[in-house]
């Protein structure tokens, strides 16, 4: 079955399950029913067979999944495996942070270089990444071919750098910035935001609700 | 109209609407009409008719939304007002980096210390909070009762502290741990669960779909 018939949604739920999968590779499970992974998930056990469907089916009646090679096919769709190279534009404490705690080669991506603005900073390292100056970002990307960058700059310098960015090949963006990014011109670009506050503002709705019911 | 009647996708996009009409704001904007917020946010104008509807239409046929007075309307439902007293678990590179990025009092939460178990943390500041020994957390619920709870730590270390820090009155978690936590017995208490990674593997799926297709 082709890849582009896969639904957003349905993309969305498969680093979930990805994870969960590589939890019970931890605890040596070798195979799990689509029931006793529906409870794990908090979804229906019809839901996982119908998402996992879309990949051509990798359970067994009666069976159920084996989960090293469901998580393997899972992270082979994800592509985990690839070395995308991988910018970060942005060393403040959130991009440092990113560099440091995020384990990319294990996602799909090698991150080479890290880009900042502040001449203090560059010459630096971070997790072994160098840190350059924002004025060298042409000579770089001209150099190593970066094809995916994340911003973890304020709101207008990152609107600032995207079309340039693009200019230069990048093709993927994690944005942090307190925007959502949207690429117009171009449908083989590729934009996951990540709004942190939005997330902590959910938090607070719910916080308060629960608080008040009290 | 009663708060329990939103649901949660609602709910979800409230945070959306609220940046989105703080950036008007800004710019100035004093009244925006739904299809000019649609186009804006990427969303139908019906839909966006129908999300503000849930909280008795703040929208007058012909003259649309006044920016001001709906996005203050919707900070409030959100409760970014509150003063929710809140803790942080775990002064690594994530933990310090979101203390320090995350403009807490702007969404309804304050935050009142900073606990992680290596000794060599305890005594210094993360943008003017206390980091104190995970130890002293009892006492320091006792005497401040925080109800919000900011989880920084590997998921083990999660996993464990989570039913002590409900014991000592937490109600809210905002957890970064690499797992899903879920509250099986208490209703009361309220989790949202942040996936870097999970947002990252979502972005390889993408970026490896583009690159193919060139």
């Amino acid at each position: 079955m082709s890849k582009t018939l896969i639904s957003s949604p349905v993309i969305k739920r498969l680093p979930r399950y990805y994870r969960f999968l590589g939890e019970l590779e931890k605890q040596d499970v070798i195979r799990i029913s689509s029931r006793e992974l529906s409870e794990k998930m908090g979804l229906t056990a019809s839901q996982i067979r119908q998402d996992l469907n879309c990949f051509g089916g990798f359970g067994q009646q009666g069976y159920g999944y084996n989960v090293s090679t469901l998580r393997k096919s899972i992270g082979e769709i994800l592509g985990v495996d690839s070395k995308n190279k991988t910018i970060l534009i942005g060393a403040g404490n959130l991009g440092k942070a990113i560099a440091r705690h995020i384990d990319f080669p294990k996602r799909g991506f090698e991150l080479i270089g890290i880009f900042d603005s502040n001449p203090e900073k560059t010459g630096t390292t971070i997790s072994d990444v160098n840190v350059l100056h924002i004025d060298d970002i042409q000579r770089f990307c001209n150099e190593h071919n970066p094809v995916c960058a994340v911003l973890c700059i304020p709101r207008e310098a990152a609107e600032d750098i995207t079309s340039r960015l693009i200019a230069l090949g990048i093709k993927g963006f994690w944005n942090f910035s307190h925007y959502d990014l949207r690429i117009d011109h171009d449908d083989s670009i590729v934009v996951v935001n990540v709004h942190l506050t939005d997330s902590l503002m959910t938090l607070s709705y719910g916080l308060n609700s629960a608080l008040n019911q009290n």
